[in-house]
């Protein structure tokens, strides 16, 4: 993939014929129309994505971006920027939250170094550098804007690359709620109040201040809400942007993509904008307690599925919202038709005789 | 178990020390404080069942209570009545939704006919059977209190007899979204319009009819509010009270227990009435679309964990929901603690000098 156009050219809408064909089988299956709800509407979003009736998920994939942030200079996170390189690698080794949940239910993890502060130098993690962590928004843009394209390039190849039917996003990298913030507040041209959140815990004086930078940043930027790779570059991030790239790159592969919480949300809003075919591969998991996640998610017109009150990130939510796709496929396989479901006349003749 | 006050009277509260010691250990757990949610809760809510900080619930069984209900003699269902016999009999062959999702997450099903219509006489599903179907409770009482009673103690006794860790109550019984509209009306003391949905799906004159039916049910039967027995017998139907009674079996027994959508809640909150410690015992799914379901889970004090805009009941819902509860336990017990999770200072010192 030389570049964005490209890549962007090669997204195509659902197959709309496979999907018409998963509703009609839906509507053969024995139950009252509809009440498998979204298991219904899964299924024929899965046929729309892959062309197929019938899918098998077996091989699911966590990819997750991790990188650093200027921004923590200004004290806008509760964890220190060490915290970054330990957890990615940590990722690799199943201890972090979504390496374990990851690994309970079967599914790989991908993590990538694209910039985190010291480099990650481990054999189990993918070098994708761009650069010793980003700049400070609150003080000038994070990266250059070939930076910013080359970031959602590297996670756009890792998404059609990657060995895998069902792909979920994740990110590891402090301070990223503040740059996720900034970046939502400029496309949706909304206050940063209504955006921004306590992130991994921050106490009431940390908050206010967090709120202040973040606001600094966008004056400082002045970042264009129409151009989602200038908003990116000026106050987003390595990892926000490589994950922008690995949802439209799931989407030009053909292959249903799982967004996280707040961090992975505000991703994919980047690549719906960039994009808006590759708004259709998108799977929601949980509800992120994060401040703006319910906003990205109605831009998105989309709905969580998981109410578990979690904020960890990592991808953490996708594990168990690749068990609900499992499930919707495993109707759509298995279920009987009402022709299948009916009991033979003699039979039931037979027990009504008893 | 002989008698109803001896089955209330062996449900104890939940072990607070084992509760103490699994918060405790979430604490230690490399996360911000509370990030992973409700699968914390959960994890705390199953030490509090089981008094283990570590849980094993590989072995998983679905309990589905099927019975008919007279009052489908009024033209309260949009399904013939001889789909509850086909579907207790389809539950055991893996052709319904709830078979196949359990069979998909290896959970266990067990069908026990409490009192369909034509008996089910099938090796494969229990017979319990109580009488042939329940009185019409437009008329009259569904059932005696005796038969209520021994419906509880025959749902209680099956639930404590389970070969499983993990318990999820399901139903199969034409009618028996009006019995438990019915019942919720009389335990809440709200109006049959606040508790009463389409079921199956009923066309409009349907639905007006069928809220008409259940304020006729509770003006011919006058059930007494505080005593959920007398409810069940005059409202309610063999399956609610076989799966009240499956509630209180698994918290005597020390399970953790799953309800399901609409059906499975009023027979919940009809077990936490009898007996509110039970209550404890409770872990819900998704939120079922059925009027009423809210209610009936404020009531109980809880919150859905899954938003699907399921409404097909035969205990469809547990099935994901023992997968976010084998989520809780593997956080439990593989995430690192704060100090497996730093990295080793020479390792981070070589990283640097790279």
């Amino acid at each position: 993939m030389q570049n964005l156009e490209q890549l962007i050219g090669t997204i195509r809408p659902l197959d709309r014929a496979a999907m018409d064909a998963a509703a009609r089988r839906q509507a053969q299956l024995a139950k009252p129309p509809g009440s498998l709800g979204r298991l219904e509407e899964l299924s024929i979003q899965l046929a729309g994505i892959t062309g197929q009736l019938h899918n098998d998920l077996a091989k699911k994939q966590l990819l997750v971006f991790a990188a650093d942030n200027g921004v923590v200079a200004e004290g806008v996170a509760s964890t220190p920027q060490i915290v970054t390189l330990q957890q990615t690698i940590n990722l690799t080794r199943c201890k972090t939250g979504a390496a374990v949940l990851a690994a309970r239910f079967g599914c790989g993890v991908t993590v990538c170094d694209m910039g985190v502060k010291i480099p990650v130098n481990d054999p189990a993690v993918l070098d994708r550098r761009i650069a010793a962590g980003t700049g400070n928004i609150a003080a000038g843009p994070a990266m250059t804007r070939a930076q910013a394209e080359q970031a959602i390039l590297t996670g756009a190849q890792i998404a059609m690359e990657a060995d895998a039917a069902l792909l979920g996003i994740g990110e590891m990298g402090i301070g990223n709620t503040s740059t996720s913030s900034a970046v939502l507040a400029a496309l949706l041209d909304v206050d940063v109040e209504a955006v921004t959140g306590r992130g991994g815990g921050l106490t009431d004086d940390a908050f206010v201040h967090k709120k202040e930078v973040i606001r600094r940043a966008l004056a400082v930027n002045q970042p264009d809400p129409s151009d989602p790779v200038d908003v990116l570059a000026k106050v987003g991030g390595f990892d926000l942007a490589a994950m922008c790239g690995a949802f439209l790159g799931a989407a030009a592969a053909r292959r249903p993509v799982v967004i996280d919480g707040f961090i992975s949300v505000v991703a994919a809003l980047c690549a719906a904008r960039l994009c808006p075919a590759a708004r259709e591969y998108l799977i929601p998991s949980h509800a992120s307690c994060e401040a703006g996640y319910a906003l990205a998610m109605e831009a998105l017109k989309l709905r969580p599925m998981l109410l578990l009150d979690m904020r960890l990130g990592e991808g953490s939510g996708c594990p168990l919202a690749f068990q609900i796709l499992e499930a919707a496929c495993a109707v759509m396989d298995h279920m009987a038709t009402f022709d299948q479901a009916g009991i033979d006349d003699s039979y039931l003749d037979q027990l009504r005789e008893n």
